[in-house]
Order: C-alpha cells, then sequence, then structure tokens
C-alpha cells in the first residue's frame, strides 16, 4: 500500500508539505494541491485513519448504540446521525443492544477499545455506575442517564397535550392513552403528562394503559390491543405512544367493525414513515428527528472539544394532520 | 489511560503473559487469567484496537454501504449483518450513500483510510473500475458488481414464479408486475422474468410496469400507482417488488373503492414487518435476510483470511400468505 512517503516522492515535495495539504494546514498553493491529489490517485494512496487515531488518542468514529436498528423511528434516526456526521467528516460505528444492560456495557467497552470520539446512546434503561468515569463524551437521545455529558430529548409533555387537544378538537370525548413501558422510566413518560393535563383541563373522560418491555422489545400489541379495546368499548379517541402501536390499534379496530376516524379517531407519535403506509394513514406527533441528530452529533463533537454543551436540550414536536384524526373543514 | 504494562505491574506479571492472556495464545492458569481480568476492571484498562489494527494492517471493523439505512429491508438487513458480525467479534461502520455513485466512491476510500476487515456493498450500480483493485474483500448483497469478490442474492427468479403462481391459484386473471427500476440492473430484475415464465406457460394474461430510481429512492408511488390502476382497470392480481409499493397499492384501490383481496389480490416482496402493520396484511415473498446477513459476513472473514470462497450465492425464498392474497379454505 503506498505511502506518504510515496506521494511525496512522486510529486517532489517534502513530507512536511503533503502532509500540510493532506491535514488543511498554513499556506498551500493550488499547484502543489492538485500535484499531490492526481499523485494519491495514481498511487492509490489513503491516508491512514487508525495510525493517525493512535496519535490523536481518538479517531474519527463515533459509537452509536441503540435497542433496535430495524425499528422505523431508530432506523431514521441513525440515518440522520450518519448524515451529520458525514459533514463533520465522522464515521458511525453501530451497536445494537436489543434493550439488553449487558450488552450496552459491552458496547460501550468496544467503544472505548476503538478510541472512538464519543458515544451516542438511544438504549439503556438505568443509571449507570459505569457510565460515570467514562472519559468520552456520551450523549442520549430520548433516554434518562444521569451520568451523560448530554441529553437530547423531544418536548414529550407537550406532544402529549397536542394529541390530547386534537382528539377533543376533532370530537372524541372518551380518550385512552396507550403509554410507553411500565418498567423504564424514560423521558417519552412525560406523553402521559402531558395527555393528562389536557384531559383534566377538559374535565375529559381519560384512562392511561401502560404497555411492558416484552411488547416494545417485539413489536407485537394485537393480543393486549383487542383486549384493551373490549373493555372499554366507549372509547372513541386514542393516542398511541408510536406508530407502529397505532397502526396495530387500526387493525383491531378494523376486526372490531369500528369506524375510523368516525368511531375511533386515533393520534400516533414520531411520525415515521409507517403513518403513511397505513389505510387510513395515522395523524401522528412528529419528533424533530434531523435536528436531534444534528444536536447530538454537534454536542458530542463539541464536548470531546473540551467546549461546555448544555446537560439537556429539548426541541419542539409538531402535529401531522392525516386521515385517523383530522378536523372536518367547515363549509361556508 | 491504563496501558498493559500498568496491568502487567498490577498482576506482577509479565507484560508478555498479560498479552498472552488477552489474545488467548498458549496455556495460561485460570489463577492468572482471572488476576488479569480484575486488574483490568480495577484499572479501567481496554485493549487499544487502534494500535491492534495498525499492526496487523486490518481492523475488527467490517464497513457496511447501503443505499438507505432508513429502509425496512436495510434497516432489517444491517440489523442482522450487526448481529451476524459482533458474534465473530468485528463491528459495524456504517455508510449512507443514497443511491450517489459518487457517494459511494468517498466511502469505498474512506473503508480504506479505516483499515476495515472489508465491505459488504448494497448500493451501487454500475460496474467500476475503481473496484478492481480494491486489495480487500467486497461483497455484494442483492447487487450486480463483476468487480466484488462475491454475490449473495435471494432466488429472486423463483421469487416471482412463486408470486405468479399463488395469485393465478387464488383466483385472478389479469395479472400486472410493478417492477424494479427500469435504469439500474439488478439481481431483483429476475423477479420479472420468474414472474412472466409462469404467465406464458399458464397462458394468464399479463403486463410489466416498471418504476424509476426516482421512485425507489423517494419511497412515494401513489400518483404512479393510480396512473397505473387507472390505466388497467380489469387488472385482478398485482405482483409488486417491494412491500412497500404493495402498501400503496392498497391505499389507491381502497380510494379506488376496489375491495382487497376480492376485487384485487396483492403479493409483496421482501416479507419486511410492514407486510404486518397494513389493512389487509399483506402476502409478502421472505427473502431469507438472517441467512443472506450471516453468509456475507463468513464469506468477507474468509476471503479476508485469504480463503477462498464462491463468486455468487443464491439463497431460497419463500411465501408468507396474509390477508392480500390467500387460499380459500374449502368446507367439506
Amino acid at each position: 500500500m503506498a505511502t506518504l512517503k510515496d506521494v511525496a516522492r512522486e510529486t517532489g515535495l517534502t513530507v512536511t508539505t503533503v502532509s500540510r495539504i493532506l491535514n488543511n494546514r498554513g499556506y498551500i498553493s493550488e499547484e502543489s494541491r492538485k500535484k499531490v491529489h492526481e499523485a494519491m490517485k495514481k498511487l492509490d494512496y489513503h491516508p491512514n485513519e487508525v495510525a493517525r487515531a493512535l496519535s490523536k488518542r481518538s479517531s474519527n468514529i463515533i459509537g452509536v448504540i441503540v435497542p433496535h436498528i430495524n425499528k422505523p423511528y431508530f432506523a431514521e434516526m441513525i440515518s440522520n446521525l450518519e448524515n451529520e456526521a458525514k459533514k463533520k467528516k465522522y464515521n458511525i460505528m453501530l451497536f445494537n443492544s436489543k434493550s439488553d444492560d449487558d450488552n450496552e456495557l459491552k458496547y460501550i467497552d468496544m467503544c472505548k477499545s476503538n478510541r472512538v470520539a464519543g458515544v451516542i446512546m438511544m438504549s439503556g434503561s438505568f443509571q449507570l455506575d459505569e457510565f460515570k468515569d467514562l472519559n468520552i463524551p456520551l450523549i442520549t437521545i430520548e433516554r434518562n442517564l444521569e451520568c451523560g455529558t448530554a441529553s437530547v430529548e423531544c418536548d414529550n409533555f407537550h406532544g402529549g397535550e397536542i394529541a390530547a387537544r386534537h382528539l377533543i378538537e376533532c370530537g372524541a370525548t372518551k380518550l385512552l392513552h396507550i403509554s410507553g413501558v411500565s418498567e423504564t422510566e424514560m423521558p417519552a413518560d412525560e406523553r402521559a403528562a402531558g395527555f393528562r393535563k389536557v384531559c383534566e383541563e377538559t374535565d375529559t373522560w381519560h384512562r392511561e394503559i401502560a404497555t411492558t418491555d416484552k411488547q416494545y422489545d417485539s413489536g407485537e400489541y394485537h393480543e393486549f390491543l383487542t383486549e384493551v379495546l373490549t373493555e372499554y368499548p366507549d372509547v372513541d379517541g386514542v393516542f398511541a405512544s408510536s406508530d407502529i402501536i397505532a397502526a396495530q390499534v387500526i387493525q383491531i379496530a378494523n376486526t372490531m367493525g369500528r369506524k375510523i376516524p368516525d368511531d375511533l379517531k386515533i393520534v400516533g407519535f414520531d411520525d415515521t414513515y409507517i403513518a403513511s403506509l397505513t389505510c387510513p394513514t395515522i395523524t401522528s406527533i412528529k419528533q424533530p428527528i434531523k435536528e436531534m441528530a444534528r444536536t447530538a452529533i454537534s454536542f458530542l463533537l463539541d464536548a470531546a472539544a473540551g467546549k461546555v454543551v448544555p446537560t439537556r436540550m429539548i426541541l419542539p414536536v409538531k402535529l401531522n394532520e392525516r386521515e385517523t384524526c383530522f378536523k372536518q373543514v367547515s363549509e361556508s
């Protein structure tokens, strides 16, 4: 494999000059720059990121740990993190924890062994002592981790408020919230609090039903939702804490012969592409996934550079109105 | 950060012995092994993968290049690749090409700079000279790349045959195939050939309509499908080349008042979780994603170790019968 020396020899420049060109340091003539790039191409030379990482004590890699790569919310977040990282010339190393605490610890270790610039954590359900002396930036997205460097969240509380208010404004009178998992404390729990506040203020009948870790990991809610909708036959508005749950509410309502949105109105959460692929399409609370990804990468790199970053950042959500719950346009 | 020397000092063992324990070489007493692991924990020592990569000239990283991380098929493949790589103690570095040839070239360069053990390519639409002298294993999944080390595919031809035969056996008489993109040659094109063969053998009316790169990248087919279903009002069976297309066929058929499966039967391809989340659920041809991922990782590591690997491996597909097209159980 060609080395820096080979490039220098080919161009007639010194190793120092070639190195300055590759690292964009100091004044360099356009002619020398062109010469070096031509030589790099001719010799198939690739700067050794591994050697660079060793001398810098940190690599151009950002570790990303998620519970389930293939779930639409995480897949969209990973895609956006990759995009934002590339803009800063960093690469993503991906870890799938399957919501397993042991995996999370093992993957943090692997990140350290690979000298990552920092870790972005979308998994993890408890306060780990192991995270205390990490010595690298740890940014969480939609997770509580007291020992992390910074936490990036969407405005879950306001999302719950918007969902309840929209269901009521569209005519629903008895509201059900299928909420996040009961075993794990998460920022998403605030969705229930926002929902509750609006229901209490407007004196609207409401119930909250928690889901389980097992359901979350499998993504399978059919049996559970059949029981819930059978137990509450009068409910005419459902706020589901994810689009995956909302899609399955549609399926169960269909088998029960309940018309959407006439008999039952539904608002989901996340606004992943699933919301656009169902019949009817799902009205959903949109998480600002792109902005959350950009913020997480920027906090991570700032923290790695020794800058002070906010410990918590909450980004705004908004309603994306589709067919499962929409306001009738009044004819004038 | 603690070093190998610190661990040796802490345990009273030599650096060589500690290194042998970390690399599992030669006979080592259980007592020494325990001592070393306790010292590693106490000192927060992490073996430096970066230094190891530099001395080995290749890292524990596998580069994975996909066109769209967030599409369900790729998200599920990435998740399975991560899982199989972890079993062999390798990590995944992820690249999103957005189907852009320049990105693909740039990402191959980044992979080389990071001294990856090899690259798995699920993107790429043309025969690149640049891939010829890559000097690292390049495994493609569901892509034609003549210069690659090995290609892993599902049995697309047979998938097309199964889909056509199932539509016909369920009573469809006029079949439409919404096929892959016309601009790019891909193994998935074989689906159309299998579909065509069965239609010709059974003397069944059939048409094939190709989609475009633009539609593929955006995942948006509504306008296109409305035109197609309006142009062919007699069609009573659709074989869609992905579940994303099949989900949108359901939506358009609904707005046209056509009942599924009575008026229109649909078979999708991939069998991603979208097939289970629509109403009705989608009958689909299942790609053996897990086995394809396992094969790709195993070929890559074998090739990296200098072993001979097959240049092409085709894995079997099967029908997953759901609600958009199913055989009536005859009452006796």
